[in-house]
């Protein structure tokens, strides 16, 4: 049930992306697992809205669950697991449309003591051009996902996602947040792991039809590919499912879809004092209650 | 007297590239560490053959030990450090110059019995079109720079350093390998960190030299920022040095100065049968005796 609900996950995300991004180009690869399962990469290109992304399901079985995974269950590590979930990654050719994130996956663990089960995911956003509106919707449908399961599910959720996305040798998030949660194993898992998906899209889409069309010229990209640079440095570095999948053998391909096109890395580089690249870090690169 | 040598390696290394490339850009940080010490960080910018680099000598101490430094001396972990070095890493404009790599460091450590101290570095090139002139010249020099040692040390160190920059997770070398070491405290330590530091300049720049002028097409600049981010992925998944001090809080600057400008990830690219670039991974890209 859940895996067929993720599977449909992906098309639907695909298919609202490609209406939005009609020149978009989609690439379906279906991949094996050594240990068991495998996945099927949906690889995005050279579309006029979207520069480079990917949507991904993956359904996996391994023998020893990976370090990435259980640093907060030592007791679990190395047990025999499944894992299946959605992980999608937008990068925008317009530096004034944010790249986005979205994972939902759940895990089973097969211990001696029988199974152990819990749900994981989240959604966040980096903008490169700041605007107040779209960090305030966006945090609104991060807000609407959670509601339904109690109120203190958005706050806490918003809290750990801003812990999450942190550039830790850099002083400085990832980008304006969302939500994230991990070791979720409540009842209403399955219902919130729909909730987040659905309320991706509204999150989302809006953004990306709102802003797909703003004048840009070089030095917006320049920016752009400066930042992603922030992207590829926490994807390597710290980010558990990047680990969690290199480390347990995945398909590398398809794990590093979500590294940008086109990343500049440069000395020292600041933004110019009063310029909108300094009001990105200024205003929008700060743990805010956008609500 | 090695702090002192460090800091001529530095400028020595300053000096026999501004010369190769007279408009290339020098410029000069010096920077403090909070626990105690700091470095002079040299930035390259915008050289018509260097594109981007950096000369980093770095001198610190630290309360403790990041885990980075101690792998195999578990015993050591969290006691106080001392650590002085250079590093250098250099990312060439054109194509058919390698990218390469200098790191020479001696590390103290404060233990209740006294201290121990030990040496580690190494230099490894990574070409983006191959010449196997090239590669000869390189592990002569490398060899060379072993060889007043023992003849042991040299078949030793190419073996680690092919060991050591692999990409486990893409079952690939990073380039065509040269010398590694860590944890050396032989005797002649130092002499043979000053014989590394004096071959590295002999087998770099001969090699730039020769190449500088080679004609390129777009074509080859995409592949080479293309491989550039294979480079990103072994810095920030693997290298020591950079974990190191990332996780000890060095300078991220001065530590992310190996990244390089310009990187390019495309989803499953692979090179076209029979073409340069398909003969980089299939005659270079492997570990080879080449001398």
């Amino acid at each position: 049930m859940i895996k067929k609900y993720l599977l449909s996950l992906q098309q639907e995300i695909c298919a609202v992306l490609k209406a939005e991004d009609p020149e978009l180009k989609l690439l379906e690869d279906p991949w094996n697992y050594p240990e068991g399962g495998g996945g099927i990469t949906c690889a995005l290109t050279d579309g006029k809205v979207i520069e480079k992304g990917g949507v991904n399901f993956s359904h996996v079985y391994g023998k020893t669950l990976p370090q990435a995974a259980t640093l907060k269950r030592p007791e679990l590590a190395n047990a025999p697991f499944e894992a299946m979930g959605v992980s999608v990654v937008i990068h925008p050719l317009n530096p004034y449309v944010p790249t986005c994130h979205l994972n939902v996956r759940h895990i089973i663990v097969k211990t001696a003591n029988g199974p152990i089960s819990w749900f994981g995911g989240g959604f966040d956003m980096t903008p490169y051009y700041g605007f107040i509106d779209d960090a305030i919707h966006w945090h609104k449908m991060a807000k609407a996902a959670c509601d339904p399961f109690g109120a203190e599910l958005y706050p806490r959720l918003k809290k750990w996602c801003d812990e999450y996305f942190y550039l830790k040798h850099r002083n400085e998030p990832r980008g304006i947040g969302g939500i994230f949660f991990d070791d979720l194993n409540e009842e209403y898992g399955f219902q919130f792991m729909q909730s987040v998906g659905e309320h991706f899209i509204k999150a989302y889409l809006p953004i990306v039809a709102k802003r797909k069309s703003h004048a840009f010229t070089q030095k917006e990209r320049d920016f752009q590919s400066y930042r992603r640079g922030r992207y590829v440095e926490f994807n390597l570095l710290y980010d558990r499912g990047t680990l969690f999948g290199l480390q347990s053998g995945g398909r590398t391909e398809s794990i590093l879809m979500s590294l940008p096109p086109i990343v500049n890395w440069k000395y020292n580089w600041l933004p110019e004092k009063g310029s909108e690249e300094e009001k990105l870090y200024k205003e929008f690169l700060v743990p805010k209650d956008w609500i």
